[in-house]
């Protein structure tokens, strides 16, 4: 089959590899309908160290059951499913917990030798605990919508959980990628008084502002803080999305967030160290978020998506075949694109 | 009257100063029964540059009302009365969510024309607000544990509340000082499975056991940190509560504490970073805890005080006079002293 490898910083290419077939047997074999490029992806496309041995590539994706293990239940031939964005048994003390990027028996998509999702196919292991049914045709509109749950979304709705909104209760999120703007949708979702986009792209931000955020913010740094603060009577949000990543944005997060509230951060860290000294103690600010336990939340989610409640699929903004997938990711990194779905 | 200043580093004096009387109709004015040392005065006591003009000291107290405004209601002259450790109106947005350290119209014992605890009496601002009826006489053998309301336990419990400690989970508490301890109690107190609290001190760590601390780790850094790892078998705990305010305790927390699980940080913090990059972002670890608004708590823990079901009091081993106040602080810096009370 085809498969995304990425050999280094600007350098992916699609290749072929082995086809997937069960090793174990609570594999199941996917093929994939959709995958898509992950903002974090971006990270190593800009930074990788070149390499002879490709990385493959591709957390994200919703496909058909192709063939399925002895021991896997619930799942067949044909089932149309959804991936979250680590595997996983749904069964061990951290997956009971929902904190499935933690289980004991989980790991990584495009480690150890199990298939990224940027390819024609998957092996999945511990599927049953891993994949969920979608109960949709191959065909349905709602895919793209349907594949966010693989991480986009489930990751924006981990930030406002986790972070603590609510009705009544403002939030400011900050980015205004696929994650922020799935940040917004979720806030909204859940009932936020008021939706602070902290972003500059507005083609990006109108789209913020139709999920849901209430207001717009394109200031960043010092000036970005003082903007939320005058928005807020001097107090900032109760709760803050960080969904880029750097240090500056974790400093403007740190910055807006009201005494007593919570910064979730859900940007892959590009920092060490996070600036929480005497200022944060006394103001009894706490950290939280990280990697998002998608499989935890997709039961939740699933209806509104199935529904039409919501439709996160609008971040996708760009579609390619498989070949084109390099192409993606360079629109991407360019910032031509918002987030790009993969059609193998 | 006679009250506490302090001039610098290991220079603490006891002088007259003007006597407080009503300045503000929401004032009232306490005579102190009983005040205390804290291990955050600890920190000016080793480094606090040398100053002509003395800084008030004392943030912890209980006593008798003298006078009342003529807008304080609910309180009379001859009430015992316990002081949170930091004064507010208990009606503003913050103080309704339980955040009184922010209240909007608060502030510090010692600061800005109002007294310390550390004196024969007080000028209480907001005093309605602020100051909670114990409903015990001036000679109650309880005072010394109804003091800890005042500060230590709250801080404690704080820790405990805001690192989610519940019943079947585990609680690591770093540092055996009176927060330490007092800690150890509130966690025992809210049905915490394990309790593993690090110390060196066995006279203090053997109060931990009596306070409840099901273990005693005496190692410190990363043989410390892999010790309750062995005890947990590899995971660490749920919760971590922070009770040293140094890098290496707060290293210690990150390290010991388990995915998903929450770091609560109540030592007044000599870092002004925190190294929290990648790993504790991929396993979920939360930071939280603070200054803690102890007037938020007294009323759920007065009556276990009155009952006698807790005896925070034996967290105070000496009790001086106020003109031996300087040698209490000696004691405590010197670890002779795990608390002093102080009786003016």
């Amino acid at each position: 089959m085809r498969a995304t490898l990425m050999y280094g910083a600007g350098d992916v290419r699609v290749e072929d590899v082995p086809d997937p077939v069960l090793r174990e047997p609570a594999d199941a074999v996917v093929r994939v309908l959709r995958s898509c490029v992950c903002g974090s992806d971006l990270w190593p496309y800009g930074a990788m160290p070149a390499s002879e041995q490709g990385r493959r590539m591709g957390h994200e994706f919703l496909g058909v059951v192709a063939d399925v293990g002895s021991r896997v239940s619930g799942l067949k031939r044909g089932d149309v499913v959804v991936a979250p964005f680590v595997w996983a048994d749904n069964t061990c003390d951290f997956c009971r917990e929902g904190l499935q990027t933690s289980c004991r028996h989980g790991g990584q998509w495009g480690l150890n030798g199990v298939d990224g999702g940027q390819g024609e196919a998957v092996r999945v292991p511990q599927a049953q605990g891993t994949l969920v049914k979608l109960l949709v045709g191959e065909d349905s509109e709602l895919l793209p919508s349907l594949l966010t749950l693989s991480d986009v979304l489930c990751t924006g709705h981990h930030g406002v959980v986790t972070s603590r909104v609510a009705p009544g209760r403002s939030v400011t999120v900050i980015g205004d990628g696929a994650v922020g703007l799935s940040a917004v949708l979720a806030a909204e979702r859940l009932g936020a008084e008021r939706i602070i986009l902290m972003g500059r792209h507005t083609d990006r931000t109108d789209l913020g502002r139709d999920f849901g955020a209430t207001d717009v913010v394109a200031e960043r740094g010092e000036e970005g803080i003082e903007r939320v603060r005058e928005l807020t009577g001097g107090d900032g949000t109760h709760a803050v999305v960080e969904c880029v990543g750097t240090r500056q944005s974790l400093e403007t997060a740190l910055g807006v967030v009201r005494d007593g509230g919570v910064v979730s951060r859900l940007g892959v860290s590009q920092y060490t160290e996070v600036p929480m000294g005497f200022d944060t103690l006394m103001r009894n600010i706490t950290l939280t978020g990280g990697a998002a336990p998608a499989r935890a939340y997709i039961e939740e989610l699933l209806p509104d998506v199935l529904d039409g409640k919501i439709e996160p699929g609008r971040v996708f903004d760009r579609t390619v075949g498989l070949d084109e997938v390099s192409d993606g990711y360079r629109a991407m990194a360019d910032r031509k694109a918002l987030k790009v779905l993969i059609q193998p």
